[in-house]
């Protein structure tokens, strides 16, 4: 069986990549995903599964605790999900993908246009490929060589093809909102070929630090929101540090140097060279571990922000405020012994004659709802490469796609069983 | 004759509040002074001086050094310049006052209109009361009442009503370049009262502090901009130290904790809540003490910032880059023996019965163009209280309006000479 995947996958490479860069012509940023959506559907159609196709969108998951999106309206923004439903008795898995892609930015640092989708020595070009169209390609490889050989699952095969994942998730939330669930996930994010059974999630804070405004020539009269800024910098590390130190001793984090940082992004204040600034404002990024809860991690950079009064008199009148705005992925976590795991692990060696890199990924993915919320335990595991995602002249190898799919494969048969 | 000042002050004290009011009025932020140098020179006419006006510009003037502004058109933006001729053989004397007012900000923050010039117990409000059209009416009371009393001077006196003093000093540099000089000048800022034989130039600066990027995640993959401002904050600091320690035996400065204070007013960097950011921006602005020239105070910071290499081998390969932008103020300073020095304060006793108070200005004036560029000593003394200049609610005391026009009465007698 194994062998017939293969050859079905090296027979049909040429169809795959003009699929893929067909998927990347689309150009769907968010809030231009139709066309993108439409391939899909389309494939999944052709492919004999039942589809689903809505847009997102009412009270139930605009007031929902985990909704985070710079927008409400989601008219031209379908969700797809396509069923391939198993005759009974096998375990059901989930394929979730996610068709939005971020901006290309500037366009100067492209070599081609971000949409072109070209192909040249084994590669595809593009925003997207690598994250995550590329992946999305392998798992429906996958599929579509399952469905060629005659292949009846008896578990349902349920892949998710959604929106609004660079935004912070709200497409899958809107999945389980309508009550998919199975007894697994796979995610073929750009995870560099390694298999992620923890995912790392994270959230965006807002800080503000005041100070007193006075003239620069009489500085010592003011309270400079920056020198107040730098204590709560210094302060954010000491917190940072206790946050590493309990996972010392988690293996898959052995080698990486901060396995939950919190990182600082952006920092503006003052609004005069010659006036002492009095109010500064931190943005940044706190990673989650993976077994942990947002609203714990929440509370430890909030408790840590009141415990400077004891560091400095100035903050027990003017403490540093806490928000929590923007984009913020849950964090992922399935055991080792997860029999997901040992099945993937196991179609890896057998397609690429080693062991695979398990590790905990440094990011979040849609993986984290899928875990935490709908219960549904996930493993990210794809073709892309995560150093270009997001960068100029993104790509991915079709060897990278070929091998995914067929582990992914292999992988859905030892899952969803056969009939 | 002091008591024959006194009494015509006295009378014209309604005059002298109608006439201020007048100039607030006339609202002359940068670019709309024309009504209140109308003003301006219409009282030096009635007074029978001879009148110079003229809009600013050329090459002589906007190629200068020492030239700052944010424009270079000044059409509807006139110098005002009044001279009373002495009658021969005695000292000269510039009286420098700026015209221009900064923005009013919030109006919200105003109990009245910036612009109302009302009166109110003894008080007239309006944004440019203190900063400085109440001392600008100090000085034109002073030779309102001499002349009113029949004197002729022997020396020269020169009245200038110049515009740009709070974008840079550029219509003072108009007024040198245009050949106006004199054995000393008296400036009538808001000084509270105290008198400034030294004053403390300023100027702008921008320094660039480069990172290396990276995703949030993985954040010790890059280098933070901000974790290095932190290191080039804190070399500025030293750097203030050692500047101020060379000024600690200046007995004008006891008591002051930072005589020349190089503050740090805005800090801007990063671009992305999850990146780390590789571009942080600090804008300050650099105390220049009254002895000093601008360009040895520039070198030493340029220096202190390639010192960093020293500190941190990152900045060996990315050094801090600096920038002298935007305003700027020349130093200035007089022998404290200089005889306007001791004319000033005699006059002084006379008139309010103590002693004066003598410091050095925490902030610079025309009075620095004036003193090194012209080599016109410079003394600066006025009604105006520095507290409110530059403040919703600014306002001038009328009792402070005459106490100065007296005390300058006085000083103009004894400095010019009586034929």
């Amino acid at each position: 069986m194994r062998k017939r995947i293969r050859q079905w996958l090296e027979k049909n490479v040429d169809g795959a990549a003009e699929f893929l860069s067909l998927l990347i012509k689309a150009k769907s940023t968010a809030g231009y995903e139709q066309q993108a959506q439409d391939l899909i559907a389309n494939k999944f159609t052709s492919l004999g599964m039942d589809v689903d196709i809505w847009e997102q969108g009412g009270n139930e998951l605009l007031k929902h605790p985990y909704f985070v999106s710079p927008r409400s309206d989601f008219a031209g923004s379908p969700n797809v999900v396509g069923i391939w439903k198993g005759t009974g008795g096998g375990r059901s898995l989930i394929i979730n993908g996610h068709i939005d892609v971020v901006p290309p930015g500037e366009l100067g640092q492209w070599s081609k246009s971000p949409w072109s989708g070209h192909i040249e020595d084994g590669k595809v070009y593009g925003r997207g490929s690598t994250d995550m169209k590329g992946g999305i390609v392998s798992a429906i490889l996958a599929v579509e060589a399952l469905k060629a050989l005659g292949i009846k699952l008896k578990g349902d095969l349920i892949f998710e093809s959604v929106v609004e994942e660079e935004s912070g998730g709200s497409g899958t939330l809107a999945t389980i909102l309508r009550g998919y669930r199975a007894d697994a996930a796979l995610i073929p994010e750009p995870s560099g070929m390694v298999i992620y059974p923890h995912q790392q999630g994270s959230m965006w804070f807002r800080i503000k630090v005041k100070g007193l405004v006075a003239h620069g020539g009489t500085r010592y009269q003011g309270i400079s929101a920056i020198e107040k800024a730098i204590i709560v910098i210094k302060q954010i590390g000491e917190l940072e540090k206790e946050r590493n130190l309990r996972l010392a001793s988690e293996p898959l984090y052995r080698g990486v140097p901060i396995p939950i940082p919190i990182n600082i992004g952006k920092i503006n204040g003052g609004s005069w060279p010659s006036s002492v600034p009095d109010l500064v404002t931190l943005e940044g990024r706190m990673g989650v571990a993976p077994g942990e809860k947002l609203e714990d991690a929440q509370k430890e950079l909030e408790q840590s922000m009141l415990a400077l009064q004891n560091v400095d008199t100035w903050f027990s009148k003017h403490p540093p405020t806490v928000e929590w705005f923007g984009a913020r992925w849950l964090p992922g976590s399935i055991p080792h012994d997860h029999q997901l795991m040992s099945i993937l692990t196991e179609a890896y060696r057998k397609v690429l004659n080693e062991d695979p890199k398990i590790k905990a990924s440094p990011w979040g993915t849609d993986g984290g709802l899928l875990t935490q919320l709908a219960g549904v335990p996930t493993v990210v595991f794809g073709p892309g490469a995560t150093e270009v995602a997001h960068y100029p002249d993104e790509y991915i190898e079709l060897k990278r796609v070929l091998e995914v799919a067929e582990i992914y494969a292999l992988a859905i048969l030892e899952w969803c069983g056969v009939e």
